[in-house]
């Protein structure tokens, strides 16, 4: 067994602290990693709080990895040791369903093993994520990263990258696509800058004055602030897509009128209580409202390789280990440029 | 100009009465229509009632109308006189928007001038709709019917056939697919019939329990009892489609859960209450909640030529002009197999 340094939650109401774990010795098709870096996404912070369900402790979180493949099982063939890997949200789906087979694994019908606060296939052994020193997961599930690019940068691509990523390649943003980014947090500063990658005029829509001047660096034409639902109607029938990150309860029926006919609104927060959807705002202009799930390994491995290309990455804080607790208050208080990263060499 | 008689609603809460107007004698490119035949729509009822805001009074409703042609301009080039046509929801559009340009006249930029209810492009003159003995319409607004077909059930597809085909072919049903139809009324039994035409596999979800045998005759393999959320989470991940036509508050969430990944719900009536969306019902499984508005002409000869190869037609009761305050209160109650369509004849 892989002897493993990691930060864990022992319940939900206090501070992560160290915790050790072993991963195992790689089967055929597992690849072992030595984490170099994993990110600090808010649903890391929902799930150990229990605010999403009772979380199963020890519970170590993260789902933003990346690291070097220091030992691969016998039958590995796109790894070798050396190589720079990335994990994101699942390690593990059955591969069988069509759900599967049309690489879309974050949708599988059997079940999908998230990276932590899950069970393997087997029903009964927990998985635990990326805030520790080690991880085995089958050759099948990791990502390939070019080893000379910012990997703490990088890893947050592995799920506000594909979770933004995949719905703008879904609705075929490119050149002169009108985006509109609700929300300028994680999710939200990696949707500006990867449709401005992709070509898109970008307005961003936001509760905080402030942040005029980061949306306009990180890519954006304009800037609204949403307090004053006026604001968001004076662009009616515009965009022909808006992603919306925002977790908080927020009227969307305003961003449904700024749409284009047949325009859509990606819904990638989850607030508290649910939409209050006017049918009207959906009827006139025969208008979208959707969803996304992250992205399967495919299209997460096509994301990567447009990053690199474009050299889109995410704008990150580096800490150590014995900041995770701090970096969560300033998560919640959205008081974070975009991303924290933890330096996983300080388990 | 010529004499009409017609039946209009003089204020919100009395009765329909006869009444009398003149219809503008043929401009170049119109058509002047003696109608034989329009159904009663509930939107009809709503408007007359100023339930969808101030109705402007006096108010002709009526836009499912069938009839023959007997004048046409000098420039008519696409109908004789003794040829039947139809007039749907609306009479005239910009015509030079991009949505109008793109075959989507009632999504104009600019104005969508419906058929009752509204004003010509000049700003001022009322529309006055089917319930009248004939009718002035632009040519390129009219549409062909065959004379052998049976006229007063064809007369419902100028609304409720349109309605419910358009998005039936936007969202690609045919041989195979699973379609969902919630209500069972006007819009609900020509969703069933329509698709059932195109090769779905059609369930009807209902909360009347004595629509279990109407709603197979017409053509669906399943009937289930709506009132239970249970009974339509049984078909969880089931559907493609889903064409929701009813107008009574209720809750869409289980809906979108019997839909497979990428499936999609389609509101085409409107609940005096917003509908309440989990956003997760939307994240789980990508699926799609969204409207639709009738449909352009081009599209409404489409479905028109359809119906007629296909021998798909409305439910109807005829009845005459006296009938029509009578027919409204069966309306609201639902007692009405499917459609009330007037004699034109008796105005």
């Amino acid at each position: 067994m892989i002897k493993t340094k990691a930060f864990a939650a022992y319940d939900a109401k206090t501070p992560l602290k160290p915790f050790s774990l072993e991963r195992r010795e790689p089967n055929a098709d597992d690849v072992v990693i030595q984490i170099s870096h994993c990110g600090i996404c808010h649903s890391d912070i929902h799930t150990v709080r229990s605010e999403w369900g009772p979380a199963k402790y020890p519970c170590v979180p993260g789902h933003e990895i990346v690291g070097h493949v220091i030992q691969v099982g016998k039958k590995v063939k796109a790894f070798k040791v050396g190589d720079t890997a990335g994990v994101g949200c699942f390690v593990d789906s059955c591969g069988k369903c069509e759900n599967c087979k049309a690489n879309e694994e974050q949708y599988c019908q059997r079940q999908t093993v998230y990276t932590y606060n899950s069970y393997e296939t087997d029903g009964k052994t927990p998985t635990y994520g990326g805030y520790s020193s080690h991880i085995t997961v089958r050759e099948k599930y990791c990502l390939k990263i070019k080893k000379s690019l910012p990997l703490a940068a990088v890893a947050p691509l592995l799920c506000a990258g594909i979770t933004t990523y995949s719905p703008l390649k879904r609705y075929n943003v490119k050149k002169g696509s009108k985006v509109g980014v609700v929300g300028l947090g994680g999710l939200g500063h990696m949707a500006v800058k990867l449709a401005k990658a992709m070509g898109a005029e970008v307005t961003v829509f936001s509760t905080s004055p402030n942040k005029s001047g980061d949306a306009k660096k990180l890519g954006a034409k304009y800037f609204i602030i949403s307090k004053n639902p006026k604001n968001i109607l004076d662009k009616s029938g515009y965009f022909d897509l808006i992603i919306d990150t925002v977790s908080a309860e927020h009227d969307i029926n305003p961003y449904l009128q700024s749409l284009k006919k047949d325009g859509t609104v990606v819904l990638l927060g989850v607030p508290p209580t649910p939409h209050k959807i006017n049918a009207f705002s959906l009827i006139g202009g025969r208008k979208r409202l959707t969803g996304s799930l992250i992205g399967g390994i495919k299209e997460t491995q096509e994301m990567l390789d447009f990053c690199a290309k474009k050299k889109v990455f995410s704008d990150i804080e580096l800490i150590s280990a014995d900041q995770i607790n701090e970096a969560y208050e300033r998560t919640i208080k959205g008081d974070v440029k975009y991303r924290f990263v933890i330096d996983a060499t300080t388990f």
